[in-house]
């Protein structure tokens, strides 16, 4: 572990005395300086969730050395752990359909270097936004999707995010239905956005259904694609007052900025790896 | 109508050419001075909602004369009507049962001059509130509720809002179910606070629900009471945002603050005839 | 005007007895249907505000002679007024520096047809924005600022906006202090985004006064243009929650999503006509 | 330390390697097991915070015996530190002139349990809240303040403070302005609530102020008091929306509720020792 250098470690285990003594011992012996720590305990399923950001020091042993000692106190507490490090950037791939707000907003963040990641890939099923994503440099795979073989461009796309080693795959409104299969394979790894405050108005039109339902407040929610459509755990919702006046093309003109919003800060907290999975839902260590 | 009062007006009717230049032009005629005007033609139902606020000059004829000359200009358009006399303070009856922070936030509002109201009764099936109620001078009706007989207590709650003559009656987290006729009968001139962003999360428990969600925001709604429950039209909304920390417990204490913000609102704009509905939702003339 | 043409009338004037009703009498005696309506009555200033969106019907008159027929009615009540045609874009010059975010969010509204508007210029004291102006086939004029001739470049940049016929000018981000002239010859056409909730934090680097002071919230202000910096009519606010952990840079990056949503609702309000001016504040229909 | 008791500890000290491994170290060893724990290292003054709260055990020491091992270990870090013990209530005293709302707010809270303090006395400058406050069986301590000798009724406040061990005192609206001599005696130990955004409209009719600039959202802060009028380290702040339509008294009823939620999250933020000073700053570990 190189000098100066900085890691993430994230853990999750069954709660008991004694876990924070025990890695944060670990870390000082190793000459590791904390530079943020967060942990929550659930009183309800009873784990134990932190995320500990450490500088190594000059007497810091190689990663490999690392990862050997401290899977020893890891085993003594079932702890399920990662560790990252920071200077390598997460590889995301965005998948996209018409709807270009998300994605235009993701490339301005990854542009700017608010969000610190490299992308790839961008995969269509639509050829509209090849422009815009090779204007940064980007390259755009359109693979069409053909109705009576699914299976098959999902298979293509599926090719491209193995392919360019994707740590995290973002639907910014890709408006198909991913298999049981595919959602599985990318479990905890893949963000969707839904352009509704989940769980009101889940699948088609939301924005229609809200209108319909005349609701005062209209939202946005990013969550982790699982197999069962918009119930994945929720990362990040936001809101956005609304009244009698705006009609649904108007609730679709707010909603996009609280989709941008709500998708540029679940991408930011999973690749800072701030996001933990408890159960069906999150701990965000923001 | 004596000089110098301030009355409302509000119109709900086809929308078609000339509507406000014939009310404008019959206010003006009547030596009415128009204070507030707010006004909305609902592209989808084709339907025009106005509110109007005036005070009645030297040359404005009896309320009587008024609405007869008025009725002619109604007609003409189909309009719904109707015409408030701001100086009377509209009756409101509050039903609550043993979570009593709403009531204690609406009695605040009464009390401070906050809601320009009379509170003629409040009613509950529970004990614990007469003290503060008393306190502010107000008839507090108790009556249990009998398994056996829930028909019997509905009756008594609903003599007693006949007999003081509520011109709006509020369940300020009233934990009965209302029966079907009960609710019929107050249609239009009975709010509910639903302690949830509808319609996520309807019926019981809902910070449960939520909890059990993992939702990143929680809310609470304030309705009008239809047979079908937690699916009135919806006058008013408002949210928090909470985290992995809360618990359900956590979630009940800050949506308590929402509830009151919320139904406080509600309440308001309905007895200043701001809420006209619209169908299964409403127009909010703020 | 022609027939099925939609038009937008604003007018303030001395609040009195029959405004609503002489115009609306005009517009329907011209056989324009009214499609949305909001008007205010400033109880301070006692001055009134309307805007007036119609469609023009077969029998409505040409523009030339409705705006003849119409002065008189503006005449007999001292109304300043203005009309204009939706189908006929405004345009709109923007001046950026280096911070392209706002410039990037305003194009991408444009792009999709969020804002209704031309772009006839991209105006900047730095070269960093012109190739994403360039790739919206916008012309991008770069106009290095010389410490010893600031009044050069400033009449260059003014030299652009005469010429292309700016409706508006948005400052997105310029870091430039405008000339008093300058501010003056724009009033009323050109907006600035300051990033902080106004009237807090003033001047420079609004970001790390806010960090020093300890702020739990942050925001942006939209406001026109005058001679006073930063104390222009503020247009539009909007805040967000901060705490203790954020960095100045960190407030910087959450700042830019609440100064995009800020500034482009405050370009769509007043392309729409949707703003008012009265003295040092404005009102807004929404 | 009563077995199964619970203690909140909170820790300030220069950031270095090693704190949390000492501190969590001593505290396993002592057979308390920590419930919650949350920690802030500030870059910039390079100082460390941590409020850990933890449930002692069979084996823990008495407390006496906790406080005089752990002294080794602060003294080690140079920690400045608080011990409580969760099972004694917090003693507040409140302070109050003509507006009720802050009082009759925390009053609620304080009778459901929402706020685990207790409430030894009300003071105030006027004699209006006397029955509302002795309805909740608290004395009410009726000081007039006397032109002519300010320092005299200062002098009968801080007699009771003193008197009733108030560890917090709450100025809810207390419309005068305490000496420094009695800000310094407070320091740290009392909260106002400010009646805007600080930093904007500081001193006196905030809502007017705001109202004549025209702003387009409003807020209330909670701070600690210092001889600085309105300029103490900002707990909580809180805002709302509001409009061109609003009168200043609009404001004032808007802002009440502002004012009631951001003081009740402070005191209860406060007397569950979340709020740690950080110079003119606060860290708030929610």
């Amino acid at each position: 572990m190189s000098d100066k250098n900085t890691f993430v470690l994230t853990i999750t285990c069954p709660d008991t005395v004694g876990i924070v003594a025990a890695v944060s011992g670990f870390l000082t012996q190793h000459d590791c300086f904390i530079t943020e720590a967060a942990q929550y305990g659930d009183p309800l399923s009873r784990r134990f969730f932190c995320r500990i950001v450490f500088a190594a020091g000059a007497l810091t042993p190689t990663r490999t050395e690392f990862e050997k000692m401290f899977a020893i106190v890891a085993e003594r507490f079932q702890m399920i752990w990662t560790l990252h490090d920071l200077t390598k950037k997460p590889r995301v791939v965005i998948l996209v359909s018409k709807f270009g707000h998300c994605l235009v907003d993701l490339l301005h963040r990854y542009h700017t270097g608010q969000l610190n990641i490299e992308i790839p890939a961008v995969i269509s099923n639509h050829p509209e936004m090849r422009s815009i994503v090779e204007w940064h440099g980007i390259p755009y795979h359109y693979f069409a999707v053909d109705k009576h073989d699914k299976a098959g461009q999902e298979a293509r796309v599926m090719e491209v995010i193995d392919r360019v080693g994707a740590d995290l795959t973002v639907l910014a409104r890709y408006m198909q239905i991913l298999s049981s299969d595919m959602c599985t394979r990318l479990q905890g790894r893949a963000i969707n956005i839904h352009h509704s405050f989940l769980p009101s108005f889940k699948g088609a039109k939301p924005y229609h259904q809200a209108h319909t339902r005349g609701v005062k407040i209209i939202g946005a929610t990013a969550h982790y694609v699982t197999p069962d459509l918009d119930e994945g755990p929720i990362i990040e919702q936001s809101v956005e007052r609304v009244d009698h006046t705006h009609t649904p093309d108007d609730l679709v003109g707010i909603g996009r900025d609280i989709e941008n919003l709500v998708l540029g800060r679940a991408v930011r907290w999973h690749v800072e790896h701030r996001v933990l999975l408890n159960g069906s839902k999150t701990v965000v260590f923001k």
